[in-house]
């Protein structure tokens, strides 16, 4: 039975035709065609970068927003919350949850599946997993990608959830317009949150569970370190990075959320940074597919050199540096 | 006076009899020598790359331990403990602290040098920060350079200590021959640190701040997790992940866990694990520099190029995905 979907599924991209069908049953807002585009896109085979060649035409209206911050920090609960403004506003909310892989398994794990599926039944909701890959980028190399599709399908917000403290937060904010940088309190003292030098790359930062007797706290720190410019408001100055306390339990903070990031974009689009901001993020999509790329080059047409050359360095013989040089020579 | 300084250090390595000294005396322990050979690896300046030809014959004794885990989860004070109880040993230590990078001033934060500052005056211990880079890989590419130098300077064990949930432990994990993971209690359920799938990589599990009411349960659970094969315990099956309750207050834990690490070093070494190891770290270093030596050579060559092409993904006229073809195309 599942071959037999598979095969359907397969079938319905690699004839033009029914390419062709896909492509405009997307656009029409039919979601069982979206999951299936989602699939081949996320698998990144052929078939999928033709159908997001017909879909791209069709983007450019999604405001794309990540949500970044240390694990139990409450942002699963934060991105339902903005599901029940935003369908109130009667918005197609998208979410992207990019779980680390499992290098034991390869999957992602379960987590956000689990935590969100009382969206299931409503249409206006799409939620997607994606497993981040063993090496390289920290992000799922084809979020963007399938972020594309859900703004080719109309869906406006995309929210872009991952879990991290280093690289992962910086990869976010270089693919999303608006980054949230999720603070908790209560787990670490302010140069902590210093240490992890992460504050720099959120566009709104918010403390959740701002009920806590901490997150007073916490939120006149962040708005001090902000004040004195270590914040993202120093790189581009006429933005002042707001800092917002939410509280799951009474619901506080979310309608003020909402209208913050609402703000953010409406200034990325009437200072001109919108421009700045979009062409950095096409840098970043296309750097890390080139990265990737030479890197499967690497692997398929110069193993056996790479194997010689790992020999010669367990034994001393050369610095792995020197192996990269005489590689990178050969490319 | 700044400027002399630098200018030294950079003659004493652009000449090769300056060159042979500054290596002599680095393998003779001459701590100096060793901090100017250090500056250079981190440069990576083709003087800094010669001086590691010199050293790296005579590397491979030492025991390269990776300890990661959230910020604010007391990986510096574990550190701190197991310096002390290494030096009680008369072992020479070091330890490499990698600090993310500030996106703003592209330097490290200090967190690590101010907190390990009670060994600057014993020669027996040697710390350095390095700033990671804002994009690929997570860990400074330089790290495991720097870590052969201590290496053949006579340093056992060296000690890699990154903060990280997310690629980050899995890259220490492919540089590192033993890799601890620091779980804190009371900063998240069970599910939680599940979902940060990061488990896997340790291969020691270390619950600090043991004295705290839910150690013991974290403790508890992280067995469980372990013993029903997701932990790292499950690829190597031969080891059984041990799960190490420390505390600082009264010191509890650290005897047991040094003996764990010397565990498992002999493990590697016995089962013949080791050499996989080794091999696959290699692996990892190499990957690392051609994709960097990759980037670079396609920002110098072909800025231009990609410059247009993402001119047309700005117009929506070819995809990202197109764009890194293109590029793949003429590399």
């Amino acid at each position: 039975m599942c071959s037999r979907i598979r095969r359907i599924a397969i079938m319905s991209v690699s004839e033009p035709g029914q390419q062709q069908s896909l492509v405009q049953a997307t656009l029409a807002g039919d979601q069982r065609a979206l999951a299936r585009v989602l699939t081949h896109i996320e698998n990144d085979t052929e078939s999928g970068r033709r159908v997001l060649d017909e879909l791209f035409p069709h983007t450019g209206n999604a405001h794309i927003i990540g949500i970044t911050g240390p694990p139990g920090g409450g942002k699963s609960t934060l991105v339902n919350e903005l599901i029940r403004h935003w369908r109130k506003a009667d918005r197609k909310v998208a979410v992207i949850a990019v779980d680390p892989s499992s290098p034991l398994t390869g999957g992602a794990t379960l987590g956000d599946r689990i935590r969100m599926q009382e969206w299931f039944a409503d249409p206006g909701v799409f939620v997607r997993s994606m497993a981040s890959r063993r090496f390289g980028g920290g992000l799922a190399q084809n979020t963007i990608a399938v972020a594309h599709a859900f703004d080719a399908a109309g869906y406006d917000p995309i929210v872009i959830e991952t879990v991290g403290t280093g690289q992962d937060e910086v990869s976010i904010a270089a693919l999303a317009m608006t980054t949230l940088l999720v603070q908790v309190p209560g787990t670490g003292d302010g140069v902590q949150s210093l240490k992890a030098g992460s504050l720099e790359i959120g566009d709104v930062l918010v403390v959740t569970k701002g009920d806590r007797p901490e997150a007073a706290e916490l939120a006149r720190d962040l708005r001090n370190i902000r004040s004195i410019g270590l914040a993202a408001g120093a790189q581009e100055s006429d933005w002042v990075v707001p800092v917002v306390r939410t509280s799951a339990i009474n619901g506080d903070g979310i309608d003020t959320l909402v209208e913050v990031i609402d703000d953010h974009h409406r200034y990325l689009h009437d200072s001109g940074v919108e421009e700045t901001r979009i062409r950095s993020m096409i840098a970043a999509e296309i750097s890390v597919r080139v990265q990737q790329g030479l890197l499967a080059r690497l692997g398929q047409q110069h193993d056996q050199h790479l194997q010689s050359l790992i020999d010669r360095v367990v034994h001393r013989d050369l610095t792995a540096v020197r192996a990269a040089e005489e590689l990178l020579g050969g490319l």
